[in-house]
């Protein structure tokens, strides 16, 4: 069921705003509608064994569902089988932030993201890269080596947003019904200033054309630009 | 740091509320000083393998602690290896709501019980208990079966909370300073009536004799007592 | 090091052919320089549980890289730990091939694709893609049900490349020290038709622009119209 | 089915003898009833990487039922899925122990106690315990550095022992048809002195009161006592 | 350091006892000098998912090292990771079983022998063996279908050991020293009437001669006669 | 079905080439009628953690069967089981190819050996045997240390052969089909001198007896010698 009352170009209700609990450095819980996400950013003196001595830092990401987040239940990731959707989201959400972060700049230290997921309805990574770059932001500004007021080690601000072809029509920020009934389901992820980090568009046991494209990525130029301007208000 | 106020027979300041999220028909959030865990309630309409056609009903329950709810850093639970700790919190937490639910009137369904720590402050153990017996009920309450009227199949209320030698003298409700600091801990279940559904005392390199043992349970009866009160105001 | 005879805007040395060797239905070594894959298409008469009783069928693959693929060898994936990357890469496969399989005239029978990296120099996963379709339909070709000169249950061809931005230029097919170098990778698949099926685009620590995302998707249309061309003179 | 022969307050018969066999330098085996542990007792010089550096030394245990301790045959522990049962036990089993090992004393070496159930009828992880002590002693006595003749590192002596509450009746070491019929079963470990070290009392579907308690904890301690001396009698 | 007054053609001092513990039907210790192993024998009324519905039996085995029996310590095989030395050893104690057991006469029935080595001074696959058929025996012997005097579903006996070459020599039942010198090891199973059911011959970082095999052959013989000598007395 | 043309003495159609594609120094593909195996072998300037600092060298060897190697197709290892038959082979291979390389004069580097089975049609063991040889001494002659002239750290050759008794038969090299039929199955691993190395004699739910094993070895001899002839020809 698609919410009646939105257009197919608007984006759901979306709010970033400080988490009541948690003690990691930064920690944020973003809602898209009905999906719900913690993200927090914990920060570590250390940088993995593969990247020591080379005086750059890391940033990587876990994704999880918390059992309670859908109705029937999901069943806890545990046990030595590893869901393979889960490995692509957080490899997706990890070098997402990493194309925006000055590795050199950060030092040999670690940014470590993880985003629980509370409630699910749709475009749970989409609002998970969205909200860990604000959660990641908090962190570093309580970092000593960055809270003086120097520059922070980012370049650019990031979100994401998911658009793709449903009923045949081009439509933002897909919802899980949509998302279920899409046709091609595309996921975008930009920078503050309009550039391309991550471009994964899928064709459902279906295809899709170059004007279909064209449309789908106007939209989602749209929707970058409205989460951005959301998320420069949270830090600000 | 021991919250300098609270004398040594007060509990926390605890709340239990309904969580703003999730999917599943019993979920609330619980607080003991900043001890936060987030406990969900799911029903299935069906049992383990073990208990096919008994006509008896199941309650199971896992227990998770997020990364960012400790700082630094809690690694998340995943791959072969499965923590000892985590483990035995969760049995613990399933057998005792077991010892309360009428699992023949529950009938041939289980409940999921999901407690998932958002900050750590010690005794997640206790209010994971606490909390969730009130998701249990939510969850029971929505249940075609027994949303009509008729009595849910619990005979009694149920829940935790701990109790310590703490530089010599018997403490309720430890922190994690305290937890720390203690030569005894102590866990104690309780019904709403009064009765004991679980004891696990543990001497920390340390042991205890009887006195000291009654003056833990005195605490921990007048402990148990709020938290019960504190449990029906939010069910009434 | 590029092959320096090769312009950017031209494919690699390709060439698929049946392989000499093994038991399954559908076997085929492609190569793309000096990257070679063998790529198996075996059929079962039945389905994954999930799917009983649908009518339908199924098409999954695996990817491998043997460990002598490489220098330095190459550790083999066994044990509990299962690489990130390996299953992004088996998961793409899948999905793309069932973009083009009619999986109800497929009937109640699964394709299992395996593709097996023989020597790893670039592009392993868009070779793995571009024969797997050619052992698919040799694979459907020798099943009773389709080889008696009915249509096979798939709707087009399928073949993917990968374009990336190296040195400031847009590039078609890149080999193991482009790949290393591009600012930008991104592997298409497209049907023969034309259309699109999958578009993965990564900014490794960078970003790209609408123009360059123009540029590269021109360069990928001329790479799968060749490698089409192809395809079909194997299978004719 | 109870021994008709004892009374609620008796113990069941129980030895401990030096075991026949076995390379450690700590083995005995204990028998209660007919439930049958061998104990071993290993020392190495050194601590886990966690403890390195500090001086003291560590205990650790691990519990394990052979398969044809049972009838029908108990599974083989192996392969990824850990048993939680196992787990408890093993904690406890090493938690007990450090209760009265000085770690600072030991040095920086370890105690690996192995706890391998011969046969099996109820309270093997008291059995385990009231046996591990005594293999614990025998293997230090063997260790160079307390071999001379100075006091062992440790500070008293440990047993345990479980009690319940059978068809309404305070019990004293319940073998397994009185726990399997138990509504409350508790293991209490004690100190040859006659303090706590730990108290695990569950209601299983079930709850206990006040007097109750005070019952059981009393048989307990008469229990305690005898194995006490036995002890006393295998070290002298 | 070999025993000094065994000469190279004799056998270590061996016995094969009932066990007096444990609740499986077949049960024996068997001891060659100072390796000692407790062979048991389970019965199950079912087979394998793979045999069902054939009117077979099945015979299956599980080796395994107590951490007791070495020192210093062997390591407890639990987790993930299966040593291939267990695996090897297993398979050949099953296999070799099989080889006198008629499948048909056993029935729909399942055969699990468990040799738990609880002292390891070389030799403990084929003590294991030898024991083994006694503990097999004894279990058949126990189960209604061929309790009451109708033959058992054994073809032979079947008994186990091991030779070498040791300094140059042809030897006999290598304990754990020899074992270690020996640049030839060989396991021998035969049949109590000289038949062999498996020879399985390793140069350890060496090579081994026709003639060198002929004598090490006569020897093996030798020892068997004398092992099936002494399982038939335990057996009558 | 076993060739009709073949008599039960003589080897299967045998090849050894050149691998056309890997990146490993050494890389052969071995046939022996349908069974083929691809055998490559990688040199690593480290020895495994418990050899280090004693100037030897070591081997190491895995074995693997593709999936598309039979039909139906034979599902891939992976995940935390570990096959039993597998992983027998693959300790086979190693400690075969140990026998006759001089770990002291290979000094402190590693030899990985890679078996992947792209064909199976009986004998894969054999066959790997007998091509890792080859890869082996291709991979040394590349290693600098060995490629002046020196002579290599390589005692003798190697290969290997089955023999079984089929039909009541003595019969060399059995394919599948003659093996799965077969009574008894022997391995045999001998030098190019004629010295044994291995010998692995299995009755199948059956026995032998001596003049059944003399005949066996004495075809195994003649098997040696045509593949030790056709190995040096490759090398040459």
């Amino acid at each position: 069921m698609t919410t009646p009352s939105r257009s197919a170009d608007a984006l759901r209700a979306w709010s970033i705003e400080p988490a009541p609990y948690g003690a990691a450095p930064g920690r944020i819980i973003v809602k898209a509608g009905r999906t719900t996400v913690l993200c927090t950013a914990s920060i570590e003196e250390s940088v993995p064994p593969w990247m020591k001595g080379q005086g750059k830092g890391w940033v990587t990401a876990e994704y999880n569902m918390l059992p309670g987040s859908t109705a029937p239940r999901k069943g806890r990731e545990r046990g030595p089988k590893i869901d393979g959707r889960t490995t692509e989201i957080q490899r997706l959400i990890g070098r997402s932030l990493r194309a925006i972060v000055n590795l050199e700049a950060l030092g040999e230290r670690s940014v470590a993201i993880d985003c629980d997921v509370l409630e699910a309805d749709g475009g749970t990574r989409t609002a998970s890269i969205t909200g860990a770059y604000v959660a990641l932001v908090q962190a570093l500004r309580s970092t000593p080596s960055f809270s003086g007021g120097e520059p922070l080690p980012v370049s650019d601000s990031i979100a994401a947003v998911s658009v793709g072809m449903v009923d045949g029509r081009p439509t933002l920020d897909l919802d899980y019904a949509q998302d279920f009934a899409a046709a091609v389901d595309m996921n975008v992820v930009m920078t503050g200033a309009g550039r391309y980090v991550e471009l994964q568009g899928t064709g459902e046991e279906a295809t899709f054309d170059a004007e279909q494209l064209a449309a789908m990525l106007a939209l989602a130029h749209l929707g970058i630009a409205e989460l951005t301007a959301l998320q420069r208000n949270v830090l600000a």
